[in-house]
């Protein structure tokens, strides 16, 4: 779990600004990804209950605020700022998100905090890399779940991952989108995520034969034993898999030609009697590569994934950003929006309707917060957290899961193509596209 | 600190296997890049104090151990694993590596692992992502370093890093390739990394105008405000400040045209009186914009880098591997190499020497561990833990960041070029040639 450190010293300069000025007002958030990245047709929302885990344990230690004592970049900051405001402070806003599974589009609020100017400000960095990283690796294993077709995809990437937190919580988000299991077993102990294994290169090599190798590995996994056949000669392996009379689950094969290796091991298996025995494949594979596969009719059981999925390489971050819709005044709260050239943000707290026709989901309407969204339309964004304390209780991992397979399979077919897919249409409501003309001008924050 | 469950549970099936067959040979695994990134022609060697860490502290708890039990996938390991040899683990094995801030190339062994084989086996995981992240950050942010031709380069990037724990040890990596500092304030009270603030578009946003953003900022930081002036009009902010007598130590512009606008505003504020007021810029930069912007000659005197550098983004992972090169046999060690088609490796534990000549490095050797390298050649890889115990304690960050900078200087201009860099001659030593010709036919492993 992060701790309070885990901020952008921005945050606290702002924060010494605003205790010292005694501002201590309201303030909306939201977070949000700007564009789409290239390739890509939706998103899908994850990470939540870590985000919310960190906003319930969030405070400063004596050790953060001793460390934070001794900076200059501080020393502008009052004595009670650290002596009385940060070790009082822990999180008394509200959190309103779209839930984890869910997919989502660009410039749709993925979650909104309401909190005094400076706490909101303060969890902002850990919000964001803790929200904009397992949404873009689910966003990512979506698609190769879609590329498999029902297949198995394994998720095995921790090691390529960003360090081991990155590891453990790609395999969350990897999972909740569709993956049947990891090699993860972090993640299997603390998420209760299906954990898969088979055996490295360097177990065959370690052995005096491939032989010896393989019988040893069965000898004490059994029926589960997935033994992998590319050390040397692939097909051979297979061969000598049968001749030896060993039952393996399965076999893996983590390079060359894999559409022809696996037609040519499953010949092998087939002819002796070992048609339970199922073949997966790995090696450097994303959702085109599994598509190419499955395409090719290639007799392939499951898929194992890993850099693709746990860097999400071909998008390795999220446009995301966490901005300041609306503000307290002495009239209440008041919408507002960035104008920098190419940055311009849609002002105001909003909500996300989704709007199915016969089980298909057509169109988004993005609101005001406040309005009644369209009537054939269900309200994304839920309350997650009320002045600090969570709303419910997290839900179990496997139904996110379900939620995401429902929520995605609604989505029409031409956004969900893994190439060439059609934009989902995302609109604003009649009140807040009014709002955001009416804020679009610099009369009405600007000097 | 990842625990001992950060694995795949390969690693634990594989290790059940040898204990099951009384198998605690020595081995050798290597950490080695594949290939360079498209672009790239050098890495900065980083993560190695956190891997060493990591081993230091290597254990299976009882809860760790309890879930491992409860798995099907090891219900064909033995009691005595789980009562006995897990909770009796820790690593005792020796670590060699190329110290932090050294630059590597493509096929040399950043680290080597020399163990019982399933110990070996079971650090896999967490040793590839600790180091290869960190490697993979560090060598992206030297090139913004080299780009910025002596400016300042701030790292800010953790909002887009892959959780907060990756936002940490990038802030690390980026540190030590040569950022002037990061906004990530634990990594500044972890690792004594300066930190570095300014103040968000929200903070102009919440106050009534720019002008009592800028005054209230002031009235805290003083003569340390960095003000950021793109929300509305970014020469109009400047303006502002020069006549409102503000004396901020920077401002700071995130959007639009960056070399205009700095020029533009230095025009302002230099006709202000406020030469001291330094220019900063950010917004989606990395070292090619960095690059242009120098050569642009803007007056810009330092650079803010985020995604770029956090998540290395355009190469967001690298192709590492941990590779058994030797095993123990009644013989002694025994070089192994895999031969899998296009993933061959060359076998034995091995040394790299590099070559310099009139302070400009020439070449490296890649050698067997026990020959002699050439007589002008230093040893890269130094042994840094024995028998599990760290053979002496972690230099300082800022001697590793001073490391780096001394050795990434005296690497060829070709090479340390930004784009169409030469390739760096990497040459194996004719002993490693031989024996890697020998150990090429199956003959020497398979069956």
């Amino acid at each position: 779990m992060p701790g309070a450190l885990s901020t952008d010293l921005y945050e606290l300069t702002m924060a010494a600004g605003y205790h010292a000025a005694g501002n201590d007002a309201q303030a909306s958030f939201e977070l949000f990804v700007r564009e789409l990245p290239t390739g890509r047709s939706f998103l899908v929302a994850a990470g939540l209950e870590q985000a919310v885990g960190y906003l319930e344990a969030w405070r400063f230690t004596l050790d953060d605020i001793s460390y934070l004592r001794s900076l200059p970049e501080l020393s502008g900051a009052s004595s009670d700022f650290f002596d009385t405001y940060l070790p009082g402070l822990q999180f008394t806003g509200d959190v309103w998100a779209v839930l984890e599974g869910v997919p989502v589009f660009a410039g749709e609020p993925i979650l909104r905090v309401t909190a005094p100017l400076a706490e909101a400000q303060l969890v902002e960095t850990a919000l964001l890399s803790i929200v904009l990283f397992q949404t873009l690796v689910a966003s990512k294993a979506v698609r190769v779940v879609e590329a498999a077709a029902g297949r198995s995809v394994v998720e095995f990437g921790g090691r390529r991952a960003h360090g081991p937190e990155a590891a453990l919580h790609a395999a969350r988000a990897a999972y909740l989108a569709g993956c049947q299991a990891t090699s993860n077993v972090e993640a299997g102990s603390r998420f209760g995520i299906p954990v898969s294994g088979t055996m490295a290169h360097s177990w065959v090599m370690a052995h005096m034969d491939e032989l010896t190798a393989f019988a040893r590995y069965t000898a004490v996994h059994g029926a589960r034993s997935i033994l992998l056949i590319d050390t040397y000669d692939t097909v051979a392996a297979a061969r000598l898999i049968v001749s030896a009379g060993l039952r393996p689950a399965a076999v893996r094969v983590d390079s060359g030609d894999l559409a022809g290796l696996s037609a040519a091991v499953r010949a092998v298996l087939d002819a002796g009697s070992l048609q339970e025995t199922k073949i997966l494949v790995s090696g450097d594979l994303d959702e085109h590569r599994v598509a190419a596969l499955v395409a090719s009719g290639a007799p392939i059981d499951g898929f194992g994934v890993g850099t693709a999925v746990t860097t999400s390489a071909d998008a390795p971050s999220l446009s995301g950003v966490y901005k300041l819709v609306a503000v307290e005044r002495e009239s209440g709260m008041v919408p507002l929006a960035k104008l920098s050239p190419g940055k311009r943000t849609v002002p105001g707290e909003k909500q996300v309707w989704r709007v199915a026709r016969s089980g298909e989901t057509q169109r988004d309407v993005v609101a005001t917060a406040d309005e009644l969204g369209p009537p054939d339309g269900v309200p994304l964004l839920r309350r997650l957290m009320r002045r600090g304390v969570p709303t419910e209780s997290a839900p179990a991992l496997d139904a996110i899961r379900d939620r995401c397979r429902t929520a995605v399979a609604a989505l029409p077919d031409g956004v969900r193509r893994l190439t060439d897919a059609e934009r989902f249409p995302v609109e604003l409501s009649p009140d807040l596209d009014r709002l955001s003309r009416r804020v679009g001008g610099r009369d009405d924050q600007g000097p």
